[in-house]
């Protein structure tokens, strides 16, 4: 049994509830978001049209909660540490596993996460700092009811580590892939004085380039946006932990 | 308008209705695979789940043929030079357009070809030279009704060549990217004396190496395999053409 393995098993017990943020080193995490069948397909579209804040890693086959492809054996329902809960829009109660909420016309989305480069990221000499989650004004391509803005996550960094950030990140195209941007935030519409996730900031410190990927909350807030009955998601920062190496599954 | 725009339209008018292989240098070109829509979504999870062979680039609205994210205002019905039609999985009529065949419930999948990578391969000293298309024992991920082995397109090039063309297409992740397979055929099942497309081999050139990619030909053939009572597709050699630019369309 490898280590992620093993980890997935002390989630399913319950024994592992804490995040998987900056955990497992190695292994492609994933957001997890779980519709019902009748929304599967213009999410799928929306995705698929919306690539660097929703790479598609996997979509389950209805009722079935076992992601053959990136984790076989595995059981969605259970093998987070900490789920989310959203009834018709809104945020509601936590739970570690969500047996009774799955039907057999649940559809499970993996979708890649920036937190899968974030290694790779630190062994090329750009340190794991803080991450800022901010709404912009960068439209997505639209398909059925779901839409909306694009989110993204903003890291600082030197000018010289935005660069090195840009050449390896653009390698890893199922989860994020290049940023979306660089410099003034601004020009993209976002708010540094009211972060998603992180503290406000009044400025960007003097000699620091803040860079931009697609965010993986784009996904859920489009899908919020149209208020489903029940969507259930990853709680922030317990992202799914799949049996894929983040070196093999980029541009080599 | 661009030389694109202009190309289409004659395609339109029916006075452009050869091959669009080889010709529009630098424009992103793509297979097209009409389904209805009861099986649209099947499908594009197959698609989702084997990028190599069957990068979507777009998925129209049902009903709605204009490709409004890689070709606004081109019409899918009258915009490819020659349309192949499929009846109950057999090949039968080409058509110049699909106007009378095309209804409310048609869904258009666009699927990244790797004639747009063979462009940027002559730049890089990959001179074009014959392409084979081969089947192989090579499984691709189910979904739904949709299956079948991978079909691979085969170039043969000098090793230094090979390197070359891997790392260049290793950018091309939405036209089929890195090769799937490098030097011996029959490690994948591909039997040079049976090709689909091309003059049958008796054995590789001495000094030659070849390389394989995966081939837009494996969503057609994983199609085909479900026998759908009607499956439009553009003709071999002439795919749609869209504004998209190679040189962007990538990881540069």
């Amino acid at each position: 049994m490898t280590a992620v393995q093993k980890a997935r098993l002390e989630m399913r017990r319950n024994e592992w509830t804490g995040p998987t943020k900056h955990q497992l080193p190695g292994a492609v995490k994933c957001n997890l978001v779980i519709l019902p069948k009748a929304d599967a397909y213009d999410f799928l579209v929306y995705c698929v049209h919306n690539p660097k804040p929703c790479p598609v890693i996997e979509v389950t086959e209805p009722g079935d909660p076992e992601p053959k492809r990136s984790a076989p054996g595995a059981d969605l329902r259970t093998d987070l540490p900490r789920y989310a809960v959203y009834r018709n829009g809104e945020r509601q109660e936590d739970r570690l596993e969500i047996r009774e909420l799955w039907t057999d016309d649940s559809v499970a989305f993996l979708i890649g996460s920036g937190m899968s480069f974030d290694d790779a990221l630190e062994r090329a000499g750009v340190p794991k700092t803080g991450t800022w989650v901010l709404n912009t004004t960068l439209e997505t391509v639209p398909a059925g009811k779901f839409r909306g803005p694009m989110v993204v996550t903003m890291r600082l960094m030197t000018p010289s580590q935005a660069i090195i950030a840009t050449q390896l990140t653009s390698r890893f195209v199922y989860t994020h892939g290049a940023p979306v941007h660089i410099g003034d935030p601004a020009a993209i519409g976002a708010d540094l004085a009211d972060p998603i996730v992180g503290s406000p900031l009044e400025a960007i410190p003097k000699g620091l380039t803040p860079v931009f990927w697609g965010c993986g909350v784009t996904p859920q807030s489009a899908a919020l946006a149209s208020a489903p009955e029940l969507m259930i998601t990853h709680a922030p920062a317990h992202s799914f932990v799949t049996d894929l190496v983040d070196d093999q599954f980029c541009i080599p």
